[in-house]
């Protein structure tokens, strides 16, 4: 698919892809130029504020990936259930893995794992997109029969068991961490709903 | 504490801290030294294998740090209970942020992010950090009365939840995501052990 992108977009794509790997400190523009395919100038022409709003963008880009599965899930299920919803989420994890190994983690992760400390505005941009995520998963839990609140703590639950179980996922190189964490989480989920 | 520490050891927790703040590529040998408040030559001397063994041993102290807290629990505990134990790990959490700020996050979690992909031997010790922390975690669970299957999947719940609601924590600048974890997760691990 990224044939058809333009210069623009496959850097971009090009930025993300290189955080998950190395975080933002690790990422080299010259690196992510190469990796893009894209002409040399092409940096400094589609983004002159240099490494910060290419980072930016491509966290910006992340969340909307990111708020896409909770989307695609939705309009592929007939009867969709918060355990389903999970269990989809990292489904897309197991996929990936299997497909491409274990190099690459979530950019959110990995970009708050070096700069949410020392540079506050990459913070709240990374904040920014963990919210575009959550914010359709908190609706589609709602819609699902959960009251509100529940709906948002337990919108944190999956959020955070999925990434911390990526986490170990790479480190162990195994999707049994994922397995783990759909496995014991799903009838939580869904009791929540039916109670 | 660290005031007691010799040079070696004021370095390796100086690198830990640097790699919860920045990572590891983010991490520079200088300004560990500087914070280790350690001769320059201290490092060459104590750490002839460089970065990464510097690193290396970072990561392994920092494992013995996250066991101690799984210890710590059950040695100040009458009656230990899964929920408690994760709410015991979530305080210890709770507690830095509210003392510290959110600056530093788990130093686990942020090695994974960027050398797990590029560095299968950085990738190897975390891994093994990460099993030195959960092996006491299981062993807990099964002395609480889990199978040990049963110990092992929730084990990697309960790290997988935890790191990923330090992640959100820091990004949002507010502990309400271990809150809602440890609120969440509690019954279901408690229940677990009951049913």
């Amino acid at each position: 698919m990224a044939e058809r992108w333009n210069a623009r977009e496959r850097i971009v794509y090009a930025a993300a892809q290189s955080v998950r790997e190395r975080g933002v400190s690790g990422t080299a523009l010259r690196d992510v130029v190469e990796r893009a395919r894209a002409p040399r100038g092409s940096l400094q022409h589609y983004f002159p504020g240099g490494k910060d709003q290419l980072i930016t963008e491509a966290i910006a880009w992340s969340a909307d990936y990111a708020a896409s599965t909770v989307t695609g899930y939705l309009d592929s299920t007939e009867r969709p259930t918060p355990g389903g919803l999970l269990a989809a989420m990292a489904r897309g994890w197991q996929r990936e893995f299997g497909a491409r190994g274990f190099d690459r983690g979530c950019p959110l992760v990995a970009a708050a794992a070096d700069v949410a400390g020392p540079e506050p505005e990459l913070r709240a941009t990374i904040n920014a997109a963990f919210e575009a995520w959550q914010e359709p998963l908190r609706a589609a839990l709602r819609d699902m029969g959960l009251p509100a609140r529940r709906a948002r703590s337990l919108t944190t639950v999956m959020i955070s068991a999925l990434e911390g179980a990526i986490v170990l996922a790479r480190t162990r190189q195994d999707v049994g961490p994922l397995r783990d964490v759909v496995r014991e989480l799903g009838p939580l989920l869904d009791a929540a709903v039916d109670g």
